[in-house]
């Protein structure tokens, strides 16, 4: 029945421009993909030629927001939609605002890849990886969800996020651990911190992303309402 | 000249809806100010009661963000809006999401007033209080600015924010200090850090209020800009 929605509304009159913005959030969506990669491996690889490209890299990601905003603005002025494809243009504005954040988290996280580590500190930045791992797998897997507007595959994305949080949780408790073992390791260890932040609100705006695309599919508002309301009314 | 913007503006057709809108924007201005005052109070007298009620406040928040989220895309589908009007209801837009993002870090800010500290730990929380009352009156002026569609005013917060990044990066030091002198007491001050990065963040969305307040004024999009080229827009 989405399939059939989104079908009817590609058929409609400005089928073409908004099947362009379509493909350039799918495109914006990709370049943020291979940057969240790309970090995640300069980390692991101790790799500062390639945190550096991601850092420059963030420069395109902005240009991609402004752009798809002002098609956006534009087909709003012109076409004047109303229904589900107001609410098309509206979730687009919303899912790139949110992508733009989590290119600017990504660029923190890249950061940290500046920095040096002992083999101690080594072993810390494995959990890390496993977090960024999971919080790319969770940015894919919204990213495709967009792609298809496929709410079941939205709901997946949204529950998530809880198992990225403990993930979180635990990653925090095992560094604080570590500093409080080795203080002189305190400001670089920080920096590890952060990252496993900006993980986390990545995975918090994979969330975020989930929920426009049930607003777009069912009509439905559902940013803070609890995971049995979300649920109940994706699935309605 | 941007009053007069302003007025002509307001003697257009949809007057009246806009207006409520603005009002709406300026209610939930003014709510997110009480929240981060009360969130700061709250940890400056160890009060967790009132850290509570922001805590709890912060649902009124979000309703407002999704009542006047609603009322700007009924207005979109109703009055078909070109131009400056458009691009006030986008900017409104982008006002409420950064305003509620705004409204879940006060969130978070509240959450360390329900630890205790020690006399050592009372004194670094004053620089917290200090870093705290210079991005509220930011908040403050920001929504003032907002009000009046003043771009010299917003200009002046958009600059500011350099400051606050400063004051947080002395926080940062300070407080990274301190837990190397006392490992002990890390999960603590880990808290404390968080705080000062909410405050920061903050900040940084109050520049971007500031930027949609030029956008809106002078038709420009001065996102991602350098502070020369956006003063530059601003001011032509």
């Amino acid at each position: 029945m989405d399939k059939l929605n989104l079908s009817k509304h590609i058929s409609s009159q400005f089928n073409e421009e908004i099947e362009q913005v379509r493909n350039h959030v799918m495109a914006m969506g990709g370049l943020i993909e291979r940057q969240l990669f790309d970090a995640l491996a300069a980390i692991a690889n101790s790799d500062s030629e390639l945190a550096q490209q991601v850092i420059a890299n963030d420069l395109k990601v902005n240009d991609w927001e402004l752009q798809i905003d002002q098609e956006c603005t534009r087909i709003i002025a012109k076409r004047q939609p109303a229904a589900s494809d107001l609410r098309l243009i509206m979730a687009i504005l919303k899912t790139i605002a949110d992508l733009e954040r989590i290119g600017d988290e990504t660029r923190r996280i890249a950061k940290v890849a500046l920095e040096s580590f002992n083999s101690a500190q080594q072993d810390l930045l494995v959990n890390l990886d496993n977090l960024g791992r999971h919080v790319a797998q969770m940015l894919h897997d919204v990213l495709d969800a967009f792609a298809r507007m496929d709410v079941e595959a939205a709901l997946t994305v949204h529950k998530e996020d809880k198992k990225v949080d403990r993930e979180y949780e635990s990653i925090t408790r095992q560094l604080m651990t570590y500093m409080i073992e080795d203080p002189r390791s305190i400001p670089k260890i920080m920096n590890v911190l952060w990252s496993a932040r900006s993980l986390e609100r990545i995975g918090d705006r994979c969330k975020n992303l989930s929920e426009y695309i049930i607003f777009f599919v069912k009509g439905k508002v559902v940013r803070h309402s609890s995971e049995e309301t979300l649920e109940k009314e994706a699935r309605s």
